[in-house]
């Protein structure tokens, strides 16, 4: 059983420590995903396992997963499991996981002829949401599980908005991360003129009541939702380049009383189950 | 300054000590409110101020809300805060609040005519979320924050459901839980017969996709959304019980994918701004 020191277990270090494990994530092209369920999902969506770390118990659940690992599997008790990362780990069984090149925005938005991670063929996405600068890896994980939960068919994340596969954003995610696939813009700036050049709607999400309820909206083919980040919302250039500014409406009771907003998810939850809608008359494509 | 083991102190021991702090708060009817922004809204509410704990530079932007208070605001710096509560608290601010009585179910139901803390009377409810069970803090807040902002009028909670007045479940609700009254359950095996005699349709919200879609039920008057608990969703009485059971429509590509469900607060915020569209023709009466 090896032991915390054990240098083969240093994707493992320090899980709690953001700013250390971005940095190494980025420079070993590594994630982890945590507890069955989700390392399932990672698999089977064709990600390569660099290593499983886990407790005794969970070896025989995961038997199938970890045949052909070889010496690549430490099966080490919850102490070890705890001194290596730096909490207890509840779900008993981690999975450092190689990344894999993400596609480029304007192939992202043509379909992947070629396949994204483990999937066939896809079609080009008629329902996209667009994230600017989320700094919270739990809020771009929620929101990719609603997203694709609701339909929508891609992610595109602005140049600096967390990382959807950053520890906490897979496991709040539930594994939705490796179901629907995402791409990163190289620039901010001119972000939005792709999506305008692919034929999407733009459509901002602000907290303004003077918008147009999300659900009164007339959608286009191809709808594009930017989502603002936490603390600010939309930088006032995507605010004014979009096609059209939407709002969930609120109670005016609630305005009074102080509760003058949602957070970021239960925003997105609402605008994705009205994208939805929007689409309804002709469902979505299926990927094959 | 008082240092750690100073007795004044005791309220804000050990604050992320989950079962420890629950079973204080209730003996000695108090809670933690977080952060400027919150406390003003408890004492707006009218929930009485025990002491404050902060660090001097928060000293002048709460001075409105010290004065009066005495020797019952400890300045202290930020080691000594972390010593005692056992955290870092970057809010820089906690007060401990005294906790004042709940309203049975019926008399929230009836309208709170003595009024609920801080406000004047209260309208009889239209809208109305029942919360069976859930243990999560934060999702018990974020909820009150959804269901505030989204125009429902009261929240009632099953026996055992999350604490809304937990230093968590307020800190996520930014303060909600102050703005709309609740009442908890006496009885959860008959809970539901007292909101079907105060004229409520309760409608169960499921995943069941075979259920009604939240967007097409036909709303009555007054509405009970049902809300069940993190892991097994409502109970199958309280699902048998209802008057219908209703769902979010769930994209098929997604359920192919393995995402299969909502979290219960993307849900629930997507419910309540359903039941707010049924009450669209008729808006909510404000309180006043």
């Amino acid at each position: 059983m090896p032991d915390i020191a054990d240098p083969r277990l240093a994707d493992y270090a320090n899980l709690r420590d953001v700013e250390l494990r971005k940095s190494m994530e980025a420079e070993h092209g590594l994630f982890i995903a945590e507890g069955e369920k989700v390392i399932r999902r990672a698999v089977a969506a064709g990600y390569p396992v660099r290593s499983v770390l886990l407790t005794p118990r969970w070896a025989e659940p995961l038997a199938d997963v970890l045949d052909g690992l070889g010496d690549r599997v430490y099966v080490v008790d919850d102490a070890v499991v705890e001194g290596i990362t730096g909490f207890p780990v509840h779900r008993g069984a981690l999975a450092a996981m190689e990344r894999l090149p993400v596609p480029t925005v304007a192939r992202l938005l043509s379909g992947l002829p070629d396949g994204s991670p483990g999937e066939g063929p896809v079609a080009p996405p008629r329902r996209v949401v667009v994230l600017e600068d989320l700094v919270d890896h739990g809020n771009v994980g929620a929101i990719f599980r609603c997203a694709a939960a609701l339909g929508v068919e891609a992610v595109v994340l602005s140049p600096r908005c967390a990382d959807p596969l950053y520890r906490r954003s897979v496991k709040v995610s539930m594994g939705a991360v490796f179901a629907i696939p995402y791409a990163r813009m190289a620039d901010w700036y001119g972000g939005l003129a792709e999506l305008r050049e692919a034929g999407f709607q733009t459509l901002a999400l602000t907290p303004d009541q003077s918008a147009t309820p999300i659900d009164r909206v007339a959608m286009a083919e191809r709808v594009a939702l930017l989502l603002g980040s936490e603390g600010d919302g939309l930088s006032s250039r995507w605010l004014r380049e979009a096609d059209e500014a939407v709002c969930i409406p609120m109670s005016p009771a609630a305005m009074d009383l102080g509760v003058d907003s949602l957070n970021v998810v239960a925003a997105a939850a609402i605008a994705c189950h009205g994208l939805m809608r929007g689409g309804s008359a002709d469902p979505p494509r299926r990927r094959g």
